[in-house]
């Protein structure tokens, strides 16, 4: 079952600059700063309502969000669903033709087990699912 | 005072094919279409948590829409804010150098007075701020 947005990943150069300008607009600060060393990535995360900001700045050039930002520019890069039973749903969604990324659960930031679905089966939105690990 | 994401706006070919993908991938049908005649838009709309998915399909090929599409394919467009106070938003985002694209607030669709801040000054993300009206 999907509950709610979990949190917005959007993909900036430099999470120092991009802290201010969030925090800025949200009028309030980031509560944490996590290092993602297998995705070579490090975030920042703002609370917003029951959902949250998180920034990603790419810590190699051969990173996904190094690849997004060369491709894309900066901006909003994936929408995580916060969902309970996240094998469930993934077998839910491969049975109605979507395209997973990860046919199992992978430990991701925020002591999350996420798997991602493929834009191209999702109006070019990438999905992650997330479940409290 | 920014207390939500009210909705994420999505920018699809066609609401009738995108409403079968997002109804399957949320498990719940759209809620509501209207036709926005003054952005030349039709949306369709998808209850998720406290938010909501916003999809928009241009009915005109200079709509922004329609050239968001041509440039970037199908895709998250926009994120809009929940606001308290819309003209104070505007004022307290303009004296901390955000570029704004509506000084004052104008009609939207769902019944709302809404502003976009210019994605240049905002991490690449276009930002619609909205009030119920």
């Amino acid at each position: 079952m999907i509950r709610k947005i979990e949190h917005l990943g959007i993909a900036v150069k430099s999470i120092a600059r991009s802290d201010d300008i969030i925090s800025k607009l949200l009028g309030s600060e980031a509560y944490k700063h996590e290092a993602v060393g297998s995705e070579n990535v490090l975030t920042s995360f703002f609370k917003l309502g029951e959902t949250k900001i998180e920034l990603l700045e790419a810590t190699s050039d051969d990173s996904a969000i190094a690849r997004f930002i060369e491709k894309r520019g900066e901006g909003i890069h994936h929408i995580a669903l916060d969902v309970v039973g996240i094998e469930e749903e993934l077998a839910r969604l491969k049975d109605l033709g979507f395209q997973l990324i990860h046919d199992k659960p992978k430990a991701g930031a925020d002591g999350k087990k996420i798997a991602f679905l493929h834009p191209k089966s999702t109006n070019g939105i990438l999905v992650e699912l997330c479940e409290d690990a």
